[in-house]
């Protein structure tokens, strides 16, 4: 496994990180199709693509353990995940639907996904007021009609909507909240426009759709009616695990071009390494990277031992999502000027990690979960 | 004065952050030559331009004290310091001209350049090995020639250098280090390419230059020869005041922002500002801008008296560009996911702001000074 | 005023500091009323004793801007403020009575208070379920009598109160909290226990009190009868301003011996003061105590203009708490296992200033109240 | 190993903590040898003595994975690793001993020392301008002598030192630093004064010693001459190791009390628990506590599997030692004015954690070793 991660690694050096700036001057573009195929075909050839992936679809099965060193060496190009095809949502919504697709949505959606042949979003935030960090406040409707539903409502943030070939979508049924299965080409599908957000490298963006009385049967169902807040923690708690991998990468990076610069550059008659506030900023940087690894080694356990782990994975999450932040943060100010410049990959990587303090829940909302789950286990005992 | 930073504010509100955007999908740029002439023209008429020039030159002839407030009612867009003329590195550099120049120099120069006729850029800081934080690595030369010098070397970051008029470039003479004054299209200045940065908003970018054998004569030497460092502190002291004033327009800006909306966004039944956390942004929000007012006051009044106030701009511009930056990040973190996306002035206002922690002096390097002067003060005592 | 402030740390540094240690062993005891007496008489014979006092009580009637530096030079002890007669809660309960306090109770209260002949305490807050952090919770009840009120309930947290001549109660009447003055040695009265703290520099203690059916007159009432929290917001602001004030100097000093320990120690070849990262401690005390300095003037000057100042007096104090805390925290880091010990003063002043985050309200209650201001301020502009 | 460290956790509770105060008033005292004989008789009629021992000396043996649950456990009360014999610096000489001792002395001083019969001290800091951060400053001299060494020279921070039955000595020989074993009662040892500082749970407190040629001989020193400080690594690494665990038992007992106590006291009309500050706090204390553990599992197997583990037990060591002060600091904070009190257990737990960021290396010192790795890793790496 260390091998699988080394050969990545090395693969993301020779090939994808000198595609990172190859669309001329434009450094913030996601890659667009062409070089997904491109690269994702590069990856394929060399044996390392969707090592998530079940193996009934030409995938290794990795254990949450085993991708851990994988995404993070796919995570240190903001564009591996992608040439790999362990990229969110993607690789969230593969994980869902091997849990709860039924046979011939396995055959329409799963296979197709996990093999790199379309790409998918997942539908669930909506703009104010629906569903955010609270998500009982849902507002899409799937009311009921003959042969189904109708299903209308507004979404917002859908990552990687663009260019998609299928949505799952979180709508209000009678019975409660249900996820369907919804082809992006549905009639009543509108993709209205991307949110221009500072993070770039999502392919297919983070766009704003509206659903307007699009037409869902039985069969597009995932998994039961009114288990949709169910089927989405299933998702949720590998899903921001795996995240926390890929930005581990991204910030591991950073912080070696951080290093490596201070290394070659003096002043004071000393290489800038050679500074105590500059040790300090590289040593909080280490200290940083191996907290949120151990936190994410810990929440990789306890899914592989077959447990929701919302507490572990909620850990992980708060903690490398702020910690990262602060190594890509560190690394800009340790290189000055160039730091904050696209001289070197260290503010790209800044800009990119910074939102995930906010998506897949923001830290407050993870403070507050982790709040009382400790309340109800200490709040009752004597001081 | 206050008057005069209301009508400020008013005309920011109505004229200049309307045209933030105005550029169609271009967040982005930093506006242009036409925007600047059609906002200064704009600021003239409503008799607000310039209120930093020497009253000779048609300004205000304000003391940083009264700057203070005006500035900051600027700093609210990142296009209000230009729009009002107050923008880095001209205001800086008339301040230091009215300090230094010779009468011709003052008609040549310091004239047009307080009026906005044109635009000028600082050339001090250079590309490894060169004058980084520690100046006394300045590399550029500018060796005895008949007449003068010849003026040789390379220069990075340099503020608005795209576009200018003229040049203060700091170069080693064989008496010292020396600032020249240098038409932007004299012979042997080379405009390399615009760094390419975090922060947009400066019109003519941060430009990377190569000085050619470019020539001066006497005449073109600011000041006295040999005299550049202590020159180099006459302009940093108020310059670095002067972008604190203006960076905290733009964080309070982005915290009122924030502030309105979580107010106008609910979660589990309350306002967003209903929530503890939020609350607690909030209040950090507020501590950090008054504390950094508070600061930057102790700053103008010290200047005011006429004291370099080395120690107290110091003070002000380490603590301001570090709090003003957990401000912006604090307010990108109420507004959720909008937060950082371009549908509020948060995020664009965040990524301005990071760069300071470094331009103007990197938060260690002042920290170092802060260190020594206290040593100095201390360090003999008996605990 | 520089002139009192200097005289007053020069009767610091010679009477006060060598006095911390003499009662042998025992450094955590608050020197006791024979230190008390001593010293006061030392600071009247010096002519610098209760220069907050109104002059026609003795006093120099300083305003609160003339106080800050003279109550920080107190404060560099923390037997200083007792030397001085500036001590919680006597000085703030100076302030109260010459506000608030009739003719009669000037003569019998203020008059021996301001001369030092009697301490006093505050008896507002008590023991949960009453009033501490939520003033509303107040339990303490005045309940109508022949002659005036019967007041019980319990106190908890009383500074002073042992030893004190007598005592500032808030009670509940059917007209709402009301202020009483009440003899320390009335019937009902009773002392239970002093609160163990971290914090032993109070003469009195933190005292838990019963009272116990106490009889009050009219002529008891410390102003209007209902107009308690009134008043309590009038000596509020004030009262923690002045603490702002003291422990400032507490900090400057521990600051000062680390930075004089730290000068004379070396290791890995140099004076600890030339490694980066004490570099960066010795920087962030001095922008921590600057920046509570430049709050804490803004607050005095609010104050001395005749605003209540709540937000300026709150900002001062939420800041100044936890910036002092943190500069007695760096002070220790810096000196190493001398910094811990008593060998140095820094642990205790550190023990000492750790409370004032809690004691006069804690941060989170400010940050609550500056908070729900900002957003009463932005909460309504559009976005 | 569970069912294990849930028989110390009940023991702590039932046995130990109550003993905490029971030395009337004196709340801070180490609790003598009377009472440690006491404990450490009942802990080994409850089978749970030593566990760290080496099984031929009655110990279990337990690996580090399998110590760090139990002496967290043990750690919860200050008096609880004395209690188990797993206090330091016994539980580390016990594994110096074990790692390095000649049969000889295995018989005279570790099976005594294992079996709870002794106490030990480790004799290395010294006095500036002696070994403190910096070993290589070791002043104390063994010079050559007939048939052996006189050691002379100043030591400082001798943990346990008063009542130890033995000394390890680390002292200057012509072929390096070389440890001795010192009885206590040798002629030439003298115990010059405690130490007084912020912690006050370690049995024979931290001690100052001269030593006045103190004759040694071959078959005291430890190991071999010229290796002490190599033999201090093997030491280091489990000690500090085994601190984290001990501290963060601690801590979590500080936190599990606030959390208890702010459940069961309201404010604003809802249980302090309920406020989104105080559920920032428990959230905050939780993430760290985690990151904790984490760090220190990482630790404990490198450590298992045969490594020195310098990187991780530094990481850890540093990480917890400013983790766990963090949460303790936050269980003071919300329970307000009972938190700073010894109402409660917090503030003396936060009192005894606070030098924990000082002794064992300070943070700074662990930062440069951590840093220097990072350069040597990465820093000729191309950025």
């Amino acid at each position: 496994m260390t091998d699988l991660a080394a050969r990545v690694r090395s693969f993301i050096d020779t090939h994808v990180i000198p595609a990172e700036n190859e669309s001329d001057g434009d450094i913030e573009a996601a890659g667009g199709e062409e070089l997904r195929l491109k690269l994702q075909e590069h990856a394929r050839r060399e044996g390392i693509f969707a090592p998530h992936a079940p193996t009934a679809y030409g995938g290794r099965g990795l254990t949450m353990t085993e991708r851990a060193p994988v995404f993070e060496a796919a995570g240190r190009s903001v564009f591996g995940p992608m040439a790999l095809g362990v990229n969110a949502p993607d690789e969230g919504n593969v994980h869902l639907l091997d849990q709860v697709a039924s046979p011939a949505q396995r055959t329409r959606y799963l296979g197709p996904l996990a093999r790199g042949e379309v790409r998918s979003a997942f539908a669930m935030t909506e703009p104010p007021p629906g569903a955010g960090s609270d998500p009982s406040m849902l507002r899409t409707v799937a009311r009921d009609a003959p042969g189904g539903w109708l299903i209308s409502g507004r979404k917002k943030f859908i990552t990687g909507a663009d260019g998609a070939g299928f949505l799952i979508v979180m709508a209000r049924t009678d019975a409660g909240a249900t996820m369907f299965l919804v082809p992006a080409d549905a009639p009543g599908v509108h993709l209205n426009r991307h949110v221009s957000t500072m993070d770039k490298s999502m392919l297919g963006g983070h766009c704003e759709l509206t659903l307007d009385d699009v037409r869902a049967g039985p069969e597009d169902v995932l998994g039961e009616v009114g288990q949709g807040f169910r089927y989405a923690q299933v998702r949720l708690g590998p899903a921001r695990t795996t995240h926390v991998m890929r930005w581990l990468g991204a910030a591991q990076r950073a912080h070696e071009a951080a290093v490596a610069y201070a290394a070659a550059r003096s002043a004071w008659g000393q290489p800038l390494t050679g500074l105590g506030m500059v040790e300090q900023m590289i040593a909080d940087n280490e200290i940083d990277l191996a907290a949120t690894r151990a936190l994410l080694m810990s929440a990789c356990r306890a899914l592989d031992a077959g447990s929701p782990a919302r507490e572990q994975t909620s850990l992980a999450k708060v903690f490398g999502a702020e910690a990262l932040h602060r190594v890509a943060d560190r690394a800009m100010q340790m290189c000055g000027g160039a730091g904050v410049s696209a001289d070197l990959p260290v503010a790209r990587i800044a800009r990119e990690i910074r939102p995930f303090r906010i998506y897949d829940g923001p830290s407050e909302v993870h403070r507050m979960s982790l709040a009382r789950r400790a309340v109800r286990r200490y709040g009752v005992a004597q001081p």
